[in-house]
């Protein structure tokens, strides 16, 4: 089963992409779909979509994951993020049915199995998760690749407890 | 000129057509956009942007002209109308090159000549500027009209001062 996991922005959106078979996972590719502060928010989110299209068309993921948002203090910056992850909804809608949205707290507790856990101790899981050398950077990317095995734990779990 | 006002929603989208010439407005159109609220997110978005294609089709308008978000006390609401309004932007982007982006302040100085106008006093603007017998309703569609007036008198002021 092939995950794109998702963490939305909208100067940086994050992606990691993971085969997960069997109960391990393979990591496919992970990275940011950047976009210039220069331009203007409709040309920002038109980039953000052509880039969430060209790694569907080019992993054709199983599903998708998407983190939800964790409400920001800035209220500027919460608007336009909530602007990008809107465009990032529709476009998985459209090109992929299968979509799964965790929040920051649901994400912790199945990449570590504490909701508690701190940013390090998610991307340490991730690393050994994953069975990487070095934890993913950016960050973005990092959470990325969180949100997609927290896909793949919940279907695991799903598949154990299904009677 | 055709321009196309739009007042952003998840529930509602407000959408008004007017012919801007020589001065003065002619209606062409307002209604909603609606999606039905036991529908998830990201198919409401999939209908808004298919409900503003078909509208920019219909229309064809030279510029559209978007209500910006006023800060919700509702953070949960004001996040998905935020992802409601960032896949209008993307589709206006897309498809008609001119948009133009007021604040409600903006569009209350500009329909009444004052900034500290309140909801009926803009409606009833809106009814009189567009030579209607009645306000138009709902509210949703008086607000998207109210944002193509304000296009047209921008536009109009910036031809007087314009040496």
């Amino acid at each position: 089963m092939i995950i794109l996991g998702i963490d939305p922005g909208i100067a940086i959106v994050g992606y990691g992409v993971v085969n997960f078979d069997k109960g391990k996972y393979n990591v496919l590719d992970y990275g940011v779909i950047t976009t210039d502060k220069d331009l203007k928010t409709p040309e920002r989110l038109v980039l953000i979509e052509k880039g969430l299209i060209q790694l569907i068309e080019k992993y054709n993921p199983d599903c998708i994951a998407i983190e939800e948002l964790f409400f920001q203090t800035n209220r500027k910056t919460a608007i336009v993020v909530a602007e990008a992850r809107g465009v990032l909804l529709l476009t998985v809608q459209k090109y992929c049915k299968q979509l799964f949205e965790y929040t920051p707290l649901q994400i912790k507790q199945a990449v570590t199995g504490y909701g508690g856990a701190d940013k390090k101790q998610v991307q340490y899981m991730v690393k050994t998760l994953l069975n990487l050398k070095q934890i993913p950077k950016p960050d973005d990317a990092a959470d990325a690749l969180a949100a997609a095995i927290t896909c793949g734990q919940v279907n695991r779990l799903n598949g154990m407890f299904r009677v």
